[in-house]
């Protein structure tokens, strides 16, 4: 299957061109004013091509409670989410197709999805996302949630000694599902990948983490964990170790250049160096970041150093979207308030290179995707630059990524097969997903959550919060 | 005319109600789960009846550089806004009209256009924006930006003893074209509005406040301006009075419970008890201020004091877009990074509040607009449930205001009268005002801004940053 983008607008050094882009099967085999016509002509006048976002962190189950978490720090959050979790993997899979339509809808080609699993159906409900993800045809890299200790090791004991109930599931019976999972879901010539994603220092042993870098060491796959999301998790990580939790990582061997790291709020500048020495990448929540009052990362100071920086929307009970360009926009302006001098922030140029090349080297894939270059995969998107969105005509790129685009992406395309055209979504039916979570579902304002409850008092303690 | 909501979702005490709404006229003559159904009936059925948002600041004509403005702070930004601000009223009309339309689709009934004029066109300008609000059919405020001082006042001196070019028109001939203004344009009747709107301390005289104070008790008006947006007009203010701009326009009499100030961001505690007392109204814009590097306003701590809040989009070219339920949501989540006590942190439910009876009271409507009343204006919007932006099923207010809603407006009245439909505007061709954006722009990557060149360096000098 081949085909040609006539007459497109593409980014160069400098300015913009018009070109064609022609694609056969999978791949781009040519970027050119004059570029033959292959298979079908497909009309890109007036419209903007660029690659493939990664939305490079989310959670996708985490749909079914968007909206409904009051305003929480993580801790707290988290029992909210936990108490109220789906249950069945048929929600699993709508909800992935759900995360899916918004990332391809908001420029995005490649999906990182740190499922949370079903307690006793943990297969059922990575079969369930990876057949959402198949069928629309997003690239997908699944991050089975794992951890071996409980939600409550997660908070930090302060001058109290607590009991921490024993996880639901050992440590070997971890490593072995992930080694079930690997057999049986990675295909990355499909392009769904599996990934060894522990859910970070604040709830995984250090027998889980040794696991996790064997397995990805013995089926050469990425890793990705959260790290220093809160100043909670950094003083538990004082707690737990007496020194920094990125010193811990590297000296496991967990930090590699195909590691990635969601959050990365509250390191300091021993951390960065470590990040920038070991070339792991930087996965930037900042709508996350904002909502659960996280904090700002040092993304400026992160891009001096010469770490590698991608975008991730996080879960959607924690955003509560999937819209990838908001959390660009948002991810690139935050951070002017941080450095004075206008010389250090992110331009337009820089966000579009780190969601979709800083994306694609935190996935071990920046030889494959992420830039519009002859031999690479097609995982593109077309913008129609008429959409009033994007008018009036100015810097296609800046009002692309500083506006708020509605409707402006036109086509999508991933491995060369296109998933969106016109707006829509082809490759499922979006009208039936829509009655689906309508009728799973019901409209409800406030929820009692008992492990809130149970956890609220010693958080602010802890804390140091007026009781 | 007339015509009642049947079935229609309403926040109340603790939850939601289906009720229908009853409007005789442009007003709301009843809500109830069994009021009567006069008129046409519209279905509300599985749709979120909300008060209108106030766009309480923005510029429209901004529109035409959305985008292409590099990342700069304020001072320098609008050295490079004014080189290419547009010059051709007829320009005015249609990003007046973009403004509109995206106002109106992102929840907003109500404008606040501070309106930047064309030189030796003023009244056209003025002309421009009125019809485009007219013929739409969205509730205005239109102050003309006026200033008697030349944009290089506006920054600070520093060491440095600067001569300022004298501005091109006098403070008189200023006072009488807004005399002119306010006898052509304001007719409150049909939602068209004047406002008295000094840009700031920063560009204009003692005599120019005390003139639009004296205008606005003659003809009983709102007063508009920006105050503290950014670091340098905080110096600026010590350089100027020796003393903060607050207390300084408080002396002038120009806080009151019908002014309106747009970002304060670098307000002290004795400047925020000053607004309280007062009753002074500040409008926040979150994106503007992140997009510029201006700050993070102190909203929590204004609303601790009692302090009346609304949202505002600001410019297009600051921000760049005018999506308010962007703007609302940001506004509401950046504050979590800044009170590390949940309990302060602001609710869906509060976010709806200031956007709509916060913005009322800033405009001296608090007693027409600004909730679901009897009696009050029928300015609201029904939001579409079925949305997939707003799926699945949870809290409805805290899904419109946390996620990132999508063709979520179905219907819009203003006055009573039907503007949207099925997420269109009715009263205006979009599709040829889209045309004619197109047609009067073009793509570009980078300008040369002469007045950037000019003040860069002292602006670097004078607050500190390496030269």
């Amino acid at each position: 299957m081949s085909f040609t983008i006539q007459n497109v607008l593409i980014p160069v050094e400098g300015g913009y061109k018009i070109v064609n882009v022609q694609v056969e099967g999978d791949r781009i085999s040519a970027i050119a004013p004059e570029a033959p016509i292959i298979g079908d002509a497909i009309d890109g006048k007036n419209k903007l091509l660029l690659p493939g976002f990664v939305n490079a962190h989310t959670h996708s189950s985490e749909m079914w409670q968007r909206g409904i978490i009051p305003p929480l720090p993580l801790e707290l959050w988290l029992a909210q989410l936990y108490d109220f979790a789906p249950l069945n993997p048929d929600k699993i899979y709508l909800s992935a197709l759900g995360t899916a339509v918004e990332t391809l809808l908001s420029g995005g080609t490649t999906v990182v999805d740190h499922l949370v699993l079903i307690p006793g159906q943990e297969l059922e409900t990575i079969a369930a996302a990876d057949r959402a993800y198949r069928e629309i045809g997003i690239r997908a890299f699944i991050g089975p949630l794992i951890q071996d200790e409980s939600l409550t090791a997660s908070i930090p004991s302060g001058e109290n000694l607590i009991e921490h109930a024993p996880y639901i599931r050992s440590t070997a019976a971890t490593l072995q599902l992930m080694k079930d999972a690997i057999a049986r879901f990675h295909q990355p010539e499909i392009g769904i990948n599996i990934i060894l994603a522990p859910t970070g220092i604040q709830l995984c042993s250090e027998a889980l983490f040794k696991g996790c870098i064997e397995l990805s060491k013995t089926h050469n796959l990425c890793l990705h964990a959260h790290l220093l999301e809160t100043k909670a998790q950094k003083k538990l990580a004082q707690e737990k170790y007496g020194f920094s939790s990125v010193k811990y990582l590297q000296n496991l061997g967990f930090l590699t250049s195909h590691t990635s790291l969601a959050h990365c709020v509250w390191l300091d500048d021993d951390d960065i160096t470590i990040l920038a020495e070991t070339q792991a990448t930087v996965v930037h929540n900042p709508l996350s970041n904002l909502r659960l009052g996280s904090g700002i990362a040092p993304i400026i100071k992160y891009r001096q150093a010469g770490v590698n920086v991608s975008f991730g929307c996080d879960g959607a009970s924690s955003n509560d979207s999937q819209d990838l360009l908001e959390a660009i926009k948002i991810g690139s302006i935050l951070h002017n308030i941080t450095d004075f001098d206008y010389r250090h922030w992110i331009t337009p140029r820089q966000s579009v290179e780190m969601a979709s090349m800083g994306g694609a080297k935190g996935l071990n894939m920046g030889d494959e995707i992420g830039s519009l270059t002859v031999g690479k995969k097609a995982d593109f998107v077309l913008y129609d630059l008429t959409s009033l969105s994007l008018l009036p005509r100015t810097d296609p790129i800046g009002l692309l990524i500083l506006g708020r685009p509605t409707q402006a992406v036109d086509s999508v395309w991933v491995n060369g097969k296109q998933i969106v055209a016109k707006n829509q979504v082809k490759t499922i039916n979006v009208d039936e997903l829509r009655k689906q979570l309508f009728e799973q579902s019901q409209w409800i304002e406030e929820r009692n959550s008992q492990t809130m409850n149970e956890i609220e008092s010693h958080y602010r303690k802890v804390m140091k919060l007026e009781t």
